[in-house]
């Protein structure tokens, strides 16, 4: 039996009140340059404190040792699912960011807008860079022509300046194909394939991207820069195990940025719209307190600091979130954890592969006599350093929703 | 997708220069009888200590937890082959220590002198330890009778005391076969079979092996008291992929002892010649900087006093290497690790199970705010405790070899 079929087996439903709270990017690194000490060690966090000294803290890899992860696989792992077996497609992933609500089955693109020279040749894969407001003409006289292929549903959506996702809906359809996209300049648009050649799905799926084509093209022949445009990623949204399944945990998310709550509605979680703020967030998980088994918490604005190389910034990310967290606490959960999907270190400007620290509240976790949260900390606490698959399964087990294993 | 595929899939060319250090044995105990010190922290380190400040650790498990590795699989591990799949025979290894140069294909045989009785029978499987120098002659003898058998070349090399090897050189040759051993006296020699019965090749190679006694047995049969010789671990050199394509890395090895630079051309590095102590490997480490992207450089004193027992010449050893890392550090690499292949702890006399401590120093390294590097303080890192076999990925991390891993 593999190990998620064990633990499904040993799962017991409960009335338990989960938890997760991800603060992205959270992890951060110790540099010379800021006394050594990370964002999370520099801002002044009372409540996280106070928390710290009656929790279990660890480090968690987010995919496998030195690989950074995007939002994807770092949420998907967090949920407790393998970022390894679940691969989800950048069409797909552009696709959620964009607030597309994705059905299953549905295929997705990421696209760019590019100049083609009279014999076809791509001489410039961004078009110029054009404007977003260009972009979203464009899309809009794409839209407006090509609603179907056949029997399946187009859909276009803009992206920011180039970028644009198409979404074909319909029975049979699978990816994923070679991009229509010859990586540089000088080069023709290449006829996209089946990643597997022996699959009928994926064959009409080729065929679907090649009549796509056939009737965009002519559509915007004639603009400049933008008269042609590129496919990549192209994939079907993965299957996934529902999320109540799998943990036998009726499952809401609280995000206020699309890529999330489409990652989140991935695994079938329910988007619960409308709080701005953490502080919204936090009250609105209040209210909805019992209508749930499981919360997921998504904290942004710790990511775009790291991403920014703002330190400061990320430090008073903190310290707002540690502000509001006494709202959250006013009902508190059977089991709460606080972490985040991945690092983005101030030093790196991004994504990193350093393991995010992770902290586990609940009436069973103990306590590591740590004073704080911190990454430091968190390298001596007794989770130890482990792939964050595996979070919420020590969530499920500090609300007591596992059966003993053997006698 | 397994995960060395996937890693591959993520990697990027660059001009990052790595160099992977290896105090052989490094790894020890902290027992009462040395005032719970182990030879690392009872070192005067000052270099390793100005390193530490500002480096990652954490320990590293040489195979899977409880299993004591020979140097073999800890260095295959050092170089990011899972030392369970990537299995080299005792004879491989052996040759490999004599400073054979192995060709691809190359079957070896560990072997022993040992008496027969008139029998065929064997009544010392050691042939009462003869020296070294009995062992040479005896060799040469063979060596002079046996150059071939059929078209097979046989390469005949001792070792020490009642120890040689044998390399069959050849087309179409295939490990593993039985032993000729029956592991205990007062039986005879048995045929050796192939370990698969369905190789066509393991069956002409355990042919080999028996033309090889009748050609060989009578050129030894009047010695005294070796009059007969046993073969064990017969295999050929296995196939694993070159370290350059694998990490896309031009590998060079700095090493003195023959063991450690077999072990290092088994996965294609180029062995550079001439450097016999640690400093003189250094030094030619700086001439060498521009030719090659990744450096292993070996240090062996380490694990001969572990193996010893010797704990003062252990620490001893550790600060004359503490002494020459600064012409090392002339030329920073971009990532520097600095660990052992496995544990040779004093009271054990011996290689061991227990994670060795593992160093890791890049701009990207962050700080574990520890100010030496121990096994003690190597547990509360932010690498937690790790498979070795992890140690280049995460090297590979540090130099931004690796692609973002999904969107």
């Amino acid at each position: 039996m593999n190990l998620d079929a064990q633990y499904s087996e040993l799962t017991l439903k409960t009335n338990a009140k989960l938890a997760l709270v991800v603060l992205d990017g959270l992890g951060d690194l110790a540099t010379p340059e800021q006394g050594y000490l990370t964002p999370l060690e520099a801002a002044v966090t009372p409540n996280l404190d106070a928390l710290a000294r009656n929790s279990a803290q660890g480090r968690m890899i987010p995919v496998a040792p030195g690989i950074t992860p995007g939002s994807g696989p770092g949420h998907l792992g967090l949920f407790g699912y393998d970022p390894l077996e679940f691969q989800v497609g950048r069409g797909v992933i552009e696709a959620l960011g964009l607030g597309v609500e994705l059905k299953p089955g549905d295929v997705c693109a990421r696209a760019n807008f590019a100049t083609l020279n009279p014999k076809g040749i791509v001489t410039d894969r961004r078009a110029g860079r054009i404007p977003t407001e260009t972009c979203e003409k464009l899309c809009a006289m794409l839209a407006a022509k090509v609603k179907k292929i056949g029997d399946t549903q187009v859909i276009i959506k803009a992206g920011k300046e180039h970028r644009f996702v198409v979404i074909f809906r319909g029975q049979g359809l699978e990816g994923p194909l070679t991009d229509a996209d010859p990586n540089r300049e000088g080069f023709v648009i290449p006829t996209v394939r089946p990643r597997d050649p022996k699959s009928a799905k994926q064959k009409k799926m080729a065929k679907l991207i090649a009549d796509f084509y056939k009737a965009a093209l002519p559509i915007i022949a004639k603009e400049k820069p933008a008269n042609g445009f590129l496919m990549r990623g192209i994939a079907h949204q993965p299957e996934i195990p529902l999320f109540e399944d799998r943990y036998k945990l009726k499952p809401a998310c609280l995000a206020v940025y699309p890529m999330y709550k489409g990652l989140a509605q991935l695994v079938g979680m329910k988007k619960i719209e409308g709080p701005q703020t953490i502080a919204e967030q936090f009250e609105r998980y209040l209210t909805e307190f019992d209508n749930f088994g499981f919360f997921f918490i998504h904290y942004k604005y710790t990511d775009k600091a790291g991403e920014d190389g703002n330190f400061a910034a990320k430090k008073k990310a903190i310290e707002d979130f540690d502000a509001a967290l006494p709202i959250l606490l006013r009902k508190k959960p059977d089991v709460l954890a606080i972490t985040g999907d991945h690092s983005t270190p101030c030093a790196v400007k991004g994504h990193s592969w350093h393991p995010q620290p992770a902290l586990l509240h609940s009436a069973l976790s103990g306590s590591d006599k740590l004073e704080r949260f911190t990454e430091t900390g968190a390298n001596s606490g007794s989770l130890g350093v482990f792939e964050a698959k595996f979070l919420i399964r020590l969530m499920q087990a500090n609300a007591k929703m596992f059966d003993k294993f053997g006698a």
